[in-house]
């Protein structure tokens, strides 16, 4: 056990209450918010760890009932600085106990939670505080100055849960304005479609827009998410004979390491995931390999979530080897290559892929892997697993569709045929699609054009009904007249066992208009065969495309790099290629 | 595999769409409905087992996109019939396909299902058919004799899933009927609290009354069964050290055995949980234990759900062994004995142990093991385990409060102190209580005094807020003015070796106003023992008691019985007892 023990102010009283005042006049309803959650899980587990942040100068434990003592201080806290039901609350730290506490504290004050991205640039973070009218920011002394002339009230937090931290400090005012009148006496948000979240989208061009999640959808999709963050094996199902196995399910042994940032469309619900399951959530304040798998190896992490370009470096890192417990993970913001996912099963990762966007409160749909598959190899089944899949838990219906003609932006919306051929936008729509872009009318009437949200992401629709992405719009490459996927290279390019990593944009060509490059960075273990004879390896590269890729969509050029461009939360920045290319 | 096809109108079309109308004017918001899982079932899983109904002379079993045609089929043949929006259809069936479809084609007419207990009386029948005003009834052959006067449309279905099945014939008129409009032609109900079941309470005494529930309950609460039906086996918390272990809980690879009636509490919303989880349901006619171990031996049941006096008949039955996969089974109705819990974990059937009424749609508190019970013995911790907990997932919290004193029906409630001691009524609200008392208004309103739904069972709070049932108010035994718990002495009595099965009720005492009798079903492997000397038994089970029991709490009078009277749903009739007590 470590040497740790909490402010007198994270110590709940010996009456402790967890229940909210009540809306007496409707027996038969309650607004459904994630802040319920913490409340179940203070009450029924209250000496479980529920938070615990070690690889730090100043590690601290929280079980569920100190935890849920620290939220309901800072949701008096905010109160007494004079936040009002509806303002923004800014965070800017990275995955530490301060986030934590926000996503459920700022929500306890019925404000709306801001994180905001730590990579952003300083004038970047000034024009989203701007924008959201943030009435006062929490943040993490590494990123105060971020925020050094903001003209709103900042309270810095060192992460040391202990005196003299300014944070803790806020924590104790807002316990001693309770007057410990508890849950009891916060007033609870009785309106379930208040706004919850406000991420600004890490968009790869132009100013970042608002999304605004609600508490009726965070509830939802906080739900199926711990749902649907599980794994089963692909078993017979002779009638009457099933074989009963194992699954990664979420519940109160799961441990769930934050590799994702929580920041990053407020961690696809897993903050509130987490605690709706009774699950540990182990804070890590950067992505180190080495550290992660200390915790795969030694905490008995079951869970985390990560972009493809996270797992390469998870799967490719010297001390990876089959954890002593199954690890269950979530992988989205990219398609995981049939590659990547074959190397996760191999040291017992067994991965869940989903898709989603900010504006769907991450995940919506979900691969949902088929029993015939266990018939098929390893990259076979993987090559399926790959693919987008169906809507998920409570998630409304997802479609592939038509794109409106140039021009036009709204009117019906027209499925494509479930040919896996045509290209067509995804679509969705429900309870866990946002409620809007904040102070941005015109771009959420175009996001919602023909009644569904659109996500920008081009894919066919399988005669399975399954969705698979093809690619951006922007991504797909005109090739001697012929569409040629991006993405669909890459998945090619990408079992070459001798590419870590790929990215192929497209690049202007006389004769066809567009030809795929390819920039290619090696696999550190094989990379000393290619040293200073790169153009070997180009052409060894380009052979191998040839031999499984129609002439169109073989990479004219291949350019062996270091490394590729990435966004803050580990996207390829194809944009910086793009520009590179055009340059060529 | 069986020698099975189902009807040519059972098989979807190639162009299958599963997907209904939707509301253009909200992108991001859809009514929460049960009927939503189906669909998605049948859009991942299309040939995965549905429904298994095999110990019949006619077997069928359906995949999830035959199933979902029926069900598509069924609706479409109900507004065939003039069914309308919100009204009610009748159905009287065992757990069979018939019923087991109306839980979704039914609501897909957007009407109300109104199960009816195929134990009651046609005169019963008649009342329920009469105040629930029952526009159609969907009725199994060997209960035809209930309705041989019914006034409105019967449709019979004989259970063979075959032509000349009256039942498959108004099936196939639907399909006819649906002019292949398919799921997108069924208009979708756009009020989440629309009606969704109607239970009549197969009260005790008077007449049974009406629980209307609401599609947002029934899809909340069939979330929370599906996610609450599984048991972790407490294991250590060191800090960051976790031994991660399977559970049973539901998914694809799960079967659901219905012993559960599907007319009582809408099978406790399993029939949504189930297709919810992609699980298989296994259905039968009737409580056969014989069948039921051959099920659990030799089909890989996963999952059940009973009340304790039909979990002894399993339990005691000479097939009862270790089955060769793990059983998770959700005990409710009654409270269980310790004795119960710990048998049926002797045979790995892990006992998930929640508390609820037909108001609450079946289960609201659920308990929830501790780690610290695994240091405990296996009665000690079974005891723990007999407590109702605490609210479960979706629920609201669960409280217990004061009785309002004689003559008062309203006003503030008053939580009882935390003292495991004092004695008040458990109350509940939220989205898992009942819309209403259908037809019924003076009886609502008294249900939600105080803005909380009242049910009528007391209970204590412990210091750790978990809830433990006393007794309903006319269990109680005032015995020398003490109040003595019949349910408390009942789990001492019951934990005699010799004692399958036992009841106690108050019986007149002309010094102490009330004393306690104990009626007692021998265990049959004991029973010759006792033959022709119960009198000794009777004697030697007084003694027992003293030893564990508050003099006022021991049993005046024991009386051996051959069995206990029971209501249709397995609940012992203590109302039949205390009538025979009141003769002698």
């Amino acid at each position: 056990m470590l040497n740790f023990t909490p402010t007198p102010a994270s110590i709940p009283p010996s009456n402790n209450v967890l229940r909210q005042k009540e809306i007496t006049s409707s027996p038969n309803y309650h607004a459904l918010t994630p802040l319920a959650f913490i409340l179940r899980a203070a009450q029924i587990y209250p000496d479980k760890v529920a938070i615990v942040h070690t690889d730090v100068e100043n590690p601290v434990i929280y079980t569920f009932s100190v935890w849920a003592q620290r939220i309901q201080n800072l949701a008096y806290a905010l109160i007494k600085a004079g936040i009002q039901p509806g303002d923004r609350v800014g965070v800017i730290s990275p995955n530490a106990p301060l986030i934590a506490d926000a996503h459920h504290g700022v929500l306890a004050a019925r404000a709306v939670m801001t994180p905001i991205n730590i990579r952003l640039k300083p004038s970047e973070v000034a024009y989203i505080i701007e924008h959201s009218q943030c009435k006062l920011l929490l943040v993490d002394y590494e990123y105060a100055k971020l925020v050094s002339d903001a003209k709103v009230p900042v309270i810095i937090s060192n992460d040391t849960g202990r005196f003299g931290d300014p944070y803790e400090a806020f924590l104790d005012d807002g316990r001693s304005f309770s007057g410990e009148g508890g849950w009891p006496d916060l007033e609870p948000e009785h309106d379930e479609n208040a706004g919850a979240v406000l991420c600004y989208t890490s968009g790869t061009t132009g100013r970042p827009k608002g999304v605004l999640t609600t508490l009726r959808g965070s509830y939802l999709a906080a739900i199926a998410n711990a749902y649907e963050a599980q794994w089963v094996h692909t078993v017979c199902w002779k009638i009457a004979h099933i074989i009963d196995i194992s699954c990664g399910r979420m519940d109160r042994n799961s441990s769930y390491l934050w590799i994702l940032p929580m920041f990053h469309a407020a961690g696809w619900t897993y903050p509130w995931s987490s605690v709706f399951a009774f699950a540990t959530q182990i804070t890590l304040r950067t992505v180190n390999y080495s550290q992660i798998w200390n915790h795969f190896l030694h905490s008995g992490v079951t869970h985390y979530c990560a972009a493809p370009t996270v797992q390469i470096g998870i799967v490719n890192n010297p001390q990876a080897r089959k954890p002593p417990q199954a690890i269950t993970t979530i992988i989205a913001g990219a398609a995981p290559t049939a590659q990547l996912i074959a190397e996760l099963e191999k040291i017992t990762i067994n991965p869940v892929h989903v898709y989603g966007l900010t504006e769907t409160y991450g995940p919506f749909t979900r691969n949902y892997p088929q029993p015939s598959w266990s018939s098929l190899t390893m990259e076979a089944r993987a090559r399926l697993m790959a693919r987008q899949g169906n809507a998920f838990a409570t998630a409304d219906g997802a479609r592939v569709v038509y794109a409106y003609p140039e021009g036009v932006d709204d009117g019906p919306l027209i499925d494509v045929p479930r040919d896996g051929k045509t290209v067509g936008e995804i679509i969705t729509r429900g309870n866990i699609v946002m409620k809007e872009y904040f102070r941005d009318p015109e771009a959420t009437r175009k996001a919602f054009a023909g009644g569904s949200f659109h996500s920008g992401d081009l894919a066919v629709m399988h005669p399975d009904g399954v969705i698979a992405i093809m690619d951006r719009s922007k991504d797909i490459i005109i090739s001697g007249g012929e569409n040629a996927s991006s993405l669909a290279i890459e998945q090619e390019l990408a079992s070459h066992p001798h590419v870590l990593e790929v990215s192929v944009v497209a690049r202007r060509h006389i004769k066809w208009g567009e030809r795929p490059m390819a920039f290619v960075v090696l696999h550190p273990q094989f990379e000393p065969i290619w040293k200073g004879r790169f153009h070997d390896f180009e052409q060894n590269l380009k052979n191998y495309a040839k031999s499984r890729l129609p002439g169109f969509a073989c990479p004219e050029w291949v350019e062996v790099v270091p490394e590729l461009p990435k966004t803050s939360t580990g996207k390829i920045l194809k944009l910086e290629l793009r520009k590179l290319v055009a340059k060529l």
